[in-house]
């Protein structure tokens, strides 16, 4: 457990900068909601079978529901004839029931009897009460993101809310423009798609002045679950995120060996909304934000915290260089044979290595980069 | 391609319903989106930078930016005075300037000036104009479903709107109840849930009373891209399903060598617009819709058309059983060292079989199931 009582600490690395994301966000409280509203929700209850499923014995195919032992010895040379009662699939049986002969074991030439041609056996073609689940059966355990599936075996099961994990409310706070002629910012949009991924709510996207008092007003203010200050994270004299923070609240970290993303922090408001720090350059507040905010906001919501791709084990084909001493992440190519190779790093070519990318590899703190022939894992974008 | 004009079609194999689909379903017209509304959307066009991003020189970090050779021969005993231009990272650099010095390598003493103690060299900590993408440089290709990295990307080269395929609108027609006691519907909310997911638009959820006259007018009246009409796909006398699309439009197949599924059909409304019939029985439904209408939602909407789970080599544990002339979908858990071992079929335990799973294999017509030690491909539902 890492404290969050420190005004300023010094830079950590980037698995302390992970423990420190795991300590300051746990699952948030919960919600009723209708099951029809809860796909992709994080259910937060046990949710066990009220009654039995189906409550009473069915007819599993189109027939005529009889009673078995009256259909004893029918053939087609001593057909039986009983009274007819059509039996759609699905539908309950009449009381007496206790067997379907399907459509094409019986004939229907006289008015309300049928002759049955073969006989059944109790249970034949029924669907029993409590089949799909007797009363008391796990359905779903508290964790579990509901999928359609879960959705279908819920409502047939007849229920009709669930008890689900809230959605973390994020708002995100651009520090303002400082490049002339201002740059278009691509911040804004990339991170509220990312945000709405994760499962989070969009609380408010505001772009502040580039001023100390303005961040201080926009923190104090500050409600919801999260806080993303995007920018402002640098050494730099209009740089006030990371002071704003210590000042008002509680600096938790700020600088992380992790390339890109070096100057990512982490905190909490004097009011106690836990608060990421992205840096401005697109391709940092991307790693930081997949890293370190959209691991807090996946935990949050009760979600999976890991990365949400894909990883496997693969080849690298070229070189793979990085800096010792930092975690950095690495875009690759896929080459044939579950090989990678490295593109131009995100210092270099910035957002374009990863939408040009097959996904990226991350290079411990303590590695220079991967020789030919190294097996690592990759993390791919787009595989199911 | 598979001709859609014959009124009513025998029963067709698995491979040869999935032919149909795929030549009934083809990807829908575009619309323009703005790009903070288009994550998830599949783009219709290539997209290339209009302009260099950045458009101009940028400081790289935060520091000075001066003219490099004007740094030559600094050092700590040698400081270099030069005009203070204080250049924040992301910013553009001032006429005349090709370097930037930073924050450390320099004092601050004098006003309005610095002196450098490290001489730099001409584009050093710089971002060059056009080095995420020079004017021209493909950002994106049609067929790409855009993730947060792209919508990052596509802003930063001041991208505002995208050409997308339109997602399908789909129109619900569930078969009333048959069943007294009315069994709850699951139908409904599973497919619902089934077609958000695969991006699909729910046009209109309808209950119709059980009866020939109420299907027809359904029908006659349906537009968007897809119906989708739930039950009545039987051979029992209250199933109109097939014989109200052969009537009112053309059935391209009704019957279909799956399991479960082995009522599903397919066809077309007179005014055009494409129907799936999904049996009533809800592992039915689940599975008919995943095989067969799922592909088309995702076909009309520009999507990958294979099913949306992961797939991989697994060895069989316990043997599988399944029925020689059917592709039948068998319910599988997961063990330890990749093997899986089946569960009670979906014929028995219905929906269950889908939730207590961890995922499922297709085992093709021609076989009758897998004995222990065979390896063979299975889906899973839950990793990423």
């Amino acid at each position: 457990m890492v404290g969050l009582g420190s005004l300023r600490r010094a830079v950590v690395s980037f698995e302390e900068a992970v423990a420190c994301v795991d300590a300051a966000s746990s699952r948030l409280g919960t919600e009723r909601v209708r099951l029809r509203e809860a796909m992709g929700r994080v259910i937060a209850e046990d949710i066990r079978a009220a009654a039995s499923v189906p409550p009473d014995d069915r007819a599993a195919l189109d027939g005529f529901a009889v009673r078995a032992d009256a259909s004893l010895g029918a053939s087609a040379y001593n057909p039986v004839e009983l009274p007819l009662f059509a039996a759609t699939a699905g539908a309950a049986l009449p009381p007496g029931a206790d067997a379907v002969v399907p459509l094409d074991a019986a004939e229907t030439n006289s008015p309300g009897h049928i002759q049955v041609v073969e006989p059944v056996a109790p249970g034949d073609n029924v669907e029993r009460r409590g089949a799909v689940a007797a009363a008391g059966t796990p359905l779903a355990a508290s964790g579990v993101r509901l999928a359609f599936r879960h959705i279908g075996m819920l409502a047939a099961a007849e229920i009709d809310t669930v008890q689900v994990v809230r959605r973390p409310r994020v708002q995100i706070l651009l520090a303002g423009p400082m490049a002339t002629p201002r740059a278009p910012d691509s911040n804004g949009p990339m991170l509220r798609a990312a945000v709405e991924r994760d499962g989070g709510v969009i609380a408010e996207v505001t772009t502040l002045p580039r001023a100390r008092s303005s961040l201080n007003t926009a923190l104090a203010a500050a409600d919801g679950d999260l806080v993303l200050v995007i920018g402002g994270t640098g050494p730099g004299p209009d740089d006030h995120a990371a002071a704003a923070l210590g000042e008002l609240g509680e600096l938790v970290f700020h600088g992380v060996t992790m390339r890109p993303g070096e100057t990512a922090g982490l905190g909490r408001t004097g009011g106690g909304v836990l608060v990421v720090l992205l840096p401005g350059m697109p391709a940092a507040a991307l790693w930081s934000y997949e890293l370190l905010a959209g691991r807090a906001i996946r935990r949050l919501g009760g979600r999976d915290p890991g990365l949400p791709y894909r990883s496997r084990e693969v080849t690298v084909a070229r070189k793979i260089v990085s800096a010792i001493g930092m975690t950095e992440i690495c875009p690759v190519l896929l080459g044939p044979g579950d090989t990678i190779e490295p593109l131009p790093a995100f210092a270099e070519i910035g957002l374009r290595a990863a939408i040009d990318g097959a996904g990226f590899v991350i290079v411990p703190a303590a590695r220079e980069g991967y020789p030919p022939g190294a097996v690592v894992t990759a993390y791919l974008y787009d595989e199911v």
